[in-house]
Parts: structure tokens; C-alpha cells; sequence
């Protein structure tokens, strides 16, 4: 990776695509030049980047001449067919996507928990899924020091994982319940305002969802703990922005709540937030904007041996999406300074 | 008890104490007379009930006389005081509030669980915590088949389930934030609209919520089953009504995802919602107003020997509350029938 790469956006319009922008505007990332880009029907759209604009280009199989590294976020469909044309051109892809993710020739990173993965990659990197960067970002700290046997994960997500629209369908729901109207579903299958649906992404065969089931399985690959036993069940709430975790896990050997607070304290990309009785833990609405991945309720739970209960809160769009794939840029850059 | 009471209801202008009014009409409750009391801010207040309309009273404690069943959901301190003076006037209370829950004088019951417990009464019944009762209906009859070991329970609870004021700041600062104002928080120590509050009740000494630990003692105590490990992780979301629960279980004897739909399918009060594929599964916004305790997304959890996820929703001001308050006035009435 050039120290100055030419960087594309692809699917620079979404909700994480304009969050990949602003990501690369606020940390003064070295590129060159940046250059966006989306389906024919945004061709034109106006970006605000650095003060300026950046116009919306139309994604071709000829896009990628000449760019150094392309942020994907334009759904699996797009992944597939255009980041190997891109890799094929020299790029090097960050994929956002879930299409690449479980390729064993595609490494699956949150640099916080395994950078030397870069150091594999073919041409494609995918960024996990947002529900599992934010868990294994504080997972592997605590697995390095007492063994994680299995998790129990339930998650409370919010509508910006699926993408504006979603947002968009939040918004008029709750305007249409406070003036009596008829509620319109669009993006999910039931009401979203005031309700909670235990469903995200399709159901396999396993009645399981996809999104439960990616965060069974990408934890295995990011941590190569293919012996962690994750078991999940996936829940989107009405929450515009910030993905909450509720947390059990089982480790191997003793570890205490206090041991706990004092790693994940020192743990890379965390912030300890847990001073119960003065009303301090993590909260979507303040993980909002922040880089950060929050913990706290750190309990013990006594229903197993060195049991821990945990609270998880972290900016889907950033954390969860736009900024790890930027850190996962930074970080190919770095080490290719180093080498 | 007699065939047909004089009913009172204490804390009549509360969000449950109109839930049971509500439930006394549409049930047909064979009251002689029903009652409402309150505190003094409260006297005159006129209640609709059965076409008409009760009046509501100044609790005072004289306002036992005459009165054969008292309905209490006036908070601790009042169960506290006026319970055993109630009692004392040979009126039978059944008490929605944690003060006598865990006392080994008082049973504590939900009528599909352990009805039995209702013939050891001294006078005082409890009624358990709204986000247990639904839970205890849907593992009875698991454990009666399979016995349950282990139990890890994330809840989305409903804003209801703290009272009339905190239905007003839900909907207070979601107009707040669509008219760009400034959010009051009264009720709850943090904004809880498009937020999701891991705090329930008050925190103890070992870091847990006093809801969670609700959780792990009531059920218990109304299962008969010190030996059932229960952990749990209570959490407010941004909901009017319902109580939604993430269930994982874990067994000393196999059952199947499929077995557990044929148990839960023919228990008392529940209502198996399990079709994923057709998008259906429970929810908080249509358990609102029904009676029964619905359970879906049913799956095999294969972390563990004998592992079952759940989805559970019930209404948590009818099933978690008034209704089961109700349904243990009608089963003393029947119990006395058949002595």
C-alpha cells in the first residue's frame, strides 16, 4: 500500500459510505485524492468532504484504474462482482460487505484484535460484521487471559445498520403513531417505533439468523478460536444510532469482575464505563459519533464457574463499520512503512 | 374467599392499578362491589369501570372495613404499612409491589406455575415481578420435562412497567428531539427515547440491578426450584408496552427446539408464535392487550448439552401485572368452590 493512495468510496451514498467520508476527513487521511462512487441512479450526487465536494461517479468494471485502495459498502451483491476486477487492477479492497468475510483467502479483520492478518491478504480484506467488531474488541483481551469457554450474546441494534432508508422508516413511523396514522412498513417486515423484532438479516435453515449466525462464526475466525462456542440471538430496537450488547461469558480459568475492569481499561480502541451507582454505563445515544467501543455492567456470574456478565455499546457506523475499514487502511499502511 | 367479593383496588389511578380495573370489567370479575383507592393527591378522581364510574378514595387505615379482596399496586412502602393491616381486617391482598415477594410467610404466585401455593396463604399473596412471570410460564413446563439447569436472560422492557409518568417521558422527549429541543429527563436518570437503558430498579451491593436479581430469586421461589441457576441482564428500551426476553436455557435432560414447540403449545397461557420464515415470531406491539405470554424463535442452542434459545413477549401490565393479580383472586374463589 502506497503511503499516499488514490482511495475510492464504493457505495459512497449509504449510510456507511457517508460515514467512510467523514471518517477519512477526520483523521486526516493521507490520500492523495478521494474519489466516490455509487449505482447509476446517484451518479452526480454531491458529497461535502474537507470543505469542499466530491461528485458522485457511476461504479463501472473500468472504475478502479488507477485507484490504490477501494472501501466497499454497497451491499454483497456489488462485493462479489467488483472487488475481484478491482484486486485484479491492483487495488487493494476494504469490503464492509458480508460477501467475502468467511473466504478462507480473505482475511476477516478488526485491527485491534488481529493486524498480522494483513499481512496475508490477496487483493480483498473484509471488515466484520458491526454486532461482532464491537464484541471482539473487547473478547480478546480478556480471552488472552483467562481462556473464553463459550458467550451468550443478545444484541440491541439500531436502524442505521440497515442503511438510511431505515432511519428514514424509524422517523415516519413515529410521526405517523403521534398523528394517529397508519403505520407504513417498507424496510421491515413489522413496526419498528416502539418494538423490538428479534430478526435481522434472512433466517437459514438452522432457524437461526444470517446475522446471528455471523457473529458465531467471524468470531472464530478474527480471534482463531475456532474452540469459542458463541451462541446469539440478534434483536433490532428502536434506536437510530449505537449497537448495545448484552454479554455472558464462560471462561476456563478465574477471572474476576475487578481483573476484568483493570484489562479491558488498558485494552487497545475500549473505555471502561462502569460506575453503576452513580448511573455510568455505556449508552447508544452517547456511543454515538464516538470511536470508542464501551463497556460496563462488568458483573460476576456466579451460575458458572468464572462466569462475567458484560454491557457492549458501540457507533455501528464507525466502530462497527466505516472506521474499522479505515483503520484496517491506516494499519496496511503502517505496517508496509515498517516492513 | 367469598363467591362474590367486595373488591378494592389500591393505587387505582397508576398505570397497573387501571390496567386492573380494566381487567376486573372485561373478565367479568363477580364482585359485589369494586372500590378504588389512592393517596390524597388522588381523592375524587373518577376511574370509568363497567359503563360508570368509580370514585377514588383516600387510602386511610379504616379503608379495609367491608372489603374481602384488596388489589394492591401502590408501591412498597404502601404495600409495607397497609397489607397486613388489610390482612389483620380478614381482607385477602394480593400485592403487586417487591415488599412481601421474597418473605417465606407469603406465597408467591403465578395460577399456571404453582396455584398450590395459593392454600397456604396468611392473608398476604405476592405477585411476582412482570418481567418473571412471563418467563416462569414459558420454563415450567420445559422443566417438568427436561429439567432446567442453567438459565441467561436479556430483557427489552417496556416504559410501562415503571409507571403513568415514564409512558408521558417516552413520548415527552421523542417530541422533544423531532422539535429540536432540549430532552428533559425526569423519570429515568438518562434519555430513554431511541436509547436503550441497562438499569432496572435500583443497583445492590454485588452490581446487579434489583430487577435482575428479581429474576433469579422469584423464579425460584415460585418453581420450587432453588436449584435452577438464573442470570440475568435487565435492560429499559424505548417501548410503550410490552416486555420482550431473550431466553437461552440450558438442560440436564435432551429436548428438541421441536418437542419444546409441542410442550409450549399445549401450556396454560402461552402462545407459541414460531414461524420464522413467514416473518413470525412475538412481538411487543401485538402482545400489548392480549392475555396470553407469547414464545417464539425456538431453536437448538448447540454451545451446550440440551441448550434452547427463546423468544418471550407478553403485556407487561396484564400478565406481568394486573392480569396474574386477577387471575389469583379467581383461583381462591374456585379453590374455595371446590374445598
Amino acid at each position: 500500500m502506497k503511503k499516499n493512495p488514490v482511495v475510492a468510496v464504493v457505495g459512497a451514498t449509504g449510510a456507511v459510505g457517508r460515514e467512510m467520508l467523514k471518517v477519512l476527513e477526520q483523521r486526516d487521511f493521507p490520500a492523495k485524492d478521494v474519489r466516490a462512487f455509487a449505482s447509476a441512479r446517484s451518479k452526480g450526487v454531491k458529497l461535502p468532504f474537507k470543505g469542499g465536494e466530491i461528485i458522485v461517479e457511476e461504479l463501472t468494471e473500468d472504475s478502479f484504474k488507477g485507484i490504490d485502495l477501494a472501501l466497499f459498502s454497497a451491499g454483497g451483491g456489488v462485493s462479489k462482482k467488483f472487488a475481484p476486477i478491482a484486486a485484479e487492477d491492483g487495488c487493494v479492497v476494504v469490503d464492509n460487505s458480508s460477501a467475502w468475510r468467511m473466504d478462507d483467502n480473505v482475511p476477516l479483520v478488526v485491527p485491534e484484535v488481529n493486524p498480522e492478518d494483513l499481512d496475508w491478504h490477496k487483493g480483498i480484506i473484509a471488515n466484520p460484521n458491526c454486532s461482532t467488531i464491537q464484541m471482539v474488541v473487547v473478547l480478546k483481551p480478556l480471552h488472552d487471559v483467562a481462556k473464553i469457554k463459550r458467550v451468550v450474546v443478545s444484541t440491541y441494534q439500531a436502524v442505521s445498520g440497515t442503511g438510511q432508508k431505515a432511519i428514514q422508516e424509524l422517523e415516519n413511523q413515529v410521526r405517523q403513531i403521534f398523528n394517529m396514522k397508519e403505520v407504513e412498513c417498507k424496510v421491515y417486515p413489522h413496526q419498528i417505533a416502539f418494538n423490538c423484532l428479534p430478526h435481522i438479516d434472512v433466517f437459514l435453515d438452522n432457524d437461526y439468523t444470517k446475522e446471528e449466525m455471523k457473529m458465531v462464526n467471524e468470531t472464530k475466525k478474527i480471534m482463531h478460536a475456532p474452540e469459542i462456542k458463541v451462541t446469539a440471538t440478534t434483536v433490532r430496537v428502536p434506536v437510530f444510532y449505537g449497537h448495545s450488547e448484552s454479554v455472558n461469558i464462560e471462561f476456563y480459568n478465574s477471572i474476576s469482575a475487578k481483573e476484568a475492569r483493570a484489562i479491558l481499561s488498558q485494552a487497545p480502541g475500549v473505555k471502561v464505563l462502569d460506575n453503576p451507582k452513580e448511573s455510568i454505563y455505556p449508552l447508544a445515544i452517547y456511543a454515538a459519533g464516538e470511536d470508542d467501543t464501551f463497556v460496563g455492567r462488568i458483573r460476576e456470574d456466579d451460575t458458572v464457574d468464572n462466569g462475567l456478565n458484560l454491557w457492549i455499546v458501540a457507533d455501528n457506523l464507525r466502530k462497527g463499520a466505516a472506521l474499522n475499514a479505515v483503520q484496517i487502511a491506516e494499519h496496511l499502511i503502517i505496517r508496509e512503512l515498517l516492513r
